[in-house]
């Protein structure tokens, strides 16, 4: 099918998923390029295509929409522009299930440090995302972009951070907190099986409910400056727990 | 002194410092809010302050114009907006002194990448960062934002990434190239000291070259996914290597 005016009812309602609220509410999101097409099609989260016209369509299993430049334009993120986006549904999450080795987010603000968390996770076999209520939406352009596709395999879950914290606590997940005062060095922590790491805000770090709900308190021996960025602390602690 | 014009010539001066090849040209570059201008400061490279009339300036002993916040706005490249700004000038490199821990970067384009880099190494100790042409420019606005300041701490060295490396070797400098292909795990590589990490663009990773002229091929071992943003990567090997 072919789409050629702005002002279709279609491009209204698939613009509308560059906010949140809208995204939520109808459970979808966007994406673009092919990369990311490629890992939602594996993920089993694709709806439909949106291609360029004159374009060659890889993925032509989907319903698929021939669109302008214009179209693509006004529904992209993107700087430098895209000439393929999907609409994604937002993977089912009937019950939860951390696995083994969960990462937290405590209100993490930068969606390049969430969806770059999310990659190094996922590469790492790290098993579900949790992050606070006040954490950036992981379905926002930015975070997905960062996470290569990475979000599209980890369950995430989010909710009130205490009441999901008690939660893996029952399950018998010890929780490691990142923490500058009354910390052990990375090095020396024992690492143990089911884990959960916990990072916090770019600005704060993990708060103080937090880190003493917390079973240990880890930090990352440092020399001058003691200053990382939250994507960097956490794939070095991934790193050493993986 | 006040200016209030957006023509006023020292204003049209300082803007094309927003350009690589004027920053080049008088070794010049621009700087916004307190906590960098704080840890410039810390580095002697504050030439003179700019700040929004009206607002208090903490660094009382440096020349200060009172500028209108367009001329701000016109200047800065935050989306937020600073009210304070510094033209710094660039250290002075008379001899190259890499010392004993260098981070090499062989092409890597990202400015945020690139920023990040240079924190975790002044944070880890490191003693130089030695950048290949094609880099991206260190003076460049988000690249500062992303070191936190600790590029002014640091000595960046910029050249033929050929050239360097053979200086290296001369010197006596183990180098460690990062990558894919027939490279031993990084827990497994045997950490020598001098020694120069090197890593490379997002997209192709360290180039062939390097990677021949390199003594050791180190690759981070990951499970599921196989791909690390660069600066988490750097982030951990810098952490292995501390």
């Amino acid at each position: 099918m072919e789409i050629t005016s702005l002002t279709n009812a279609k491009v209204k309602q698939w613009s509308k998923y560059k906010e949140k609220k809208h995204r939520d509410k109808d459970h979808k999101f966007l994406i673009e390029g092919e990369h990311l097409i490629e890992e939602a099609h594996k993920a089993n989260l694709i709806e439909c295509i949106l291609i360029e016209q004159g374009k060659e369509n890889m993925f032509p299993i989907y319903e698929t929409y021939e669109v302008t430049r214009d179209i693509l334009k006004k529904l992209s993120d993107s700087v430098s522009g895209t000439y393929i986006m999907a609409v994604c549904h937002m993977p089912n999450i009937s019950s939860i299930d951390f696995g083994n080795k969960v990462i937290v987010l405590d209100d993490v603000q930068d969606p390049g440090n969430v969806g770059t968390i999310i990659r190094t996770a996922f590469s790492f076999g790290y098993t579900s995302i949790v992050l606070s209520s006040h954490s950036v939406d992981v379905y926002n352009e930015k975070v997905i972009r960062s996470t290569q596709g990475a979000l599209f395999h980890m369950p995430i879950i989010r909710g009130d951070i205490m009441e999901l914290l008690q939660e893996l606590k029952q399950q018998g997940i010890t929780l490691y907190a990142t923490s500058l005062h009354e910390a052990t060095p990375l090095q020396q922590t024992p690492k143990k099986t089911p884990c959960a790491l916990i990072f916090g805000n770019e600005g704060n770090g993990v708060s103080k409910d937090v880190i003493d709900y917390s079973d240990h308190k880890v930090f990352i021996e440092m020399k001058t400056f003691d200053s990382l960025n939250v994507a960097v602390a956490a794939g070095i602690c991934m790193y050493e727990f993986r």
